[in-house]
């Protein structure tokens, strides 16, 4: 693949990935995720798996690597929002 | 362009843009936006245009449609997110 258009979609990638970061950092500081829809999270990580299937049979690097990236971020969205419904509730 | 791929392609654009719509739903019913960062929203935005490049280059139709999709309803909540912050400071 040509390095050039390699490199934008490691970049694009490395964005759409890391807008997580922010999310989870607000969310463990304030320990509440009542804004932060549960459904979103479940669609967003049936998505980002898609696009990991999609990256393999495409053979295309920047989309599978983040896109495994964005799932385990979303995987961590996913415990805290559980974590912190359940702390609520008790 | 494979068909079955292409599919993958567009059905993977199409949860992860979707995943956006409860979200957007919730803020308008709620009318506040406290738990989503705005900073997130704008790194996601800037990825979502970068991924759209990348689709350019590569010549793929699924990541060009889904992405573009993705940053008209990413646009949507950074609008309800200023329309919100400043109707809550008056």
């Amino acid at each position: 693949m040509d390095k050039h258009v390699e490199v934008i979609g490691i970049a694009a990638g490395v964005c759409t990935a890391m807008s997580m970061i922010p999310q989870i950092v607000k969310v463990i500081k304030e320990k509440k995720t009542e804004d932060i829809s549960l459904f979103y999270l479940l669609v967003l990580l049936f998505g980002l798996g898609l696009w990991t299937y999609y990256g393999i049979l495409k053979d295309d690097l920047p989309i599978i690597a983040t896109n495994i990236f964005s799932m385990v971020l979303n995987l961590t969205m996913i415990t805290l929002n559980m974590v912190y419904t359940k702390s609520k509730k008790n």
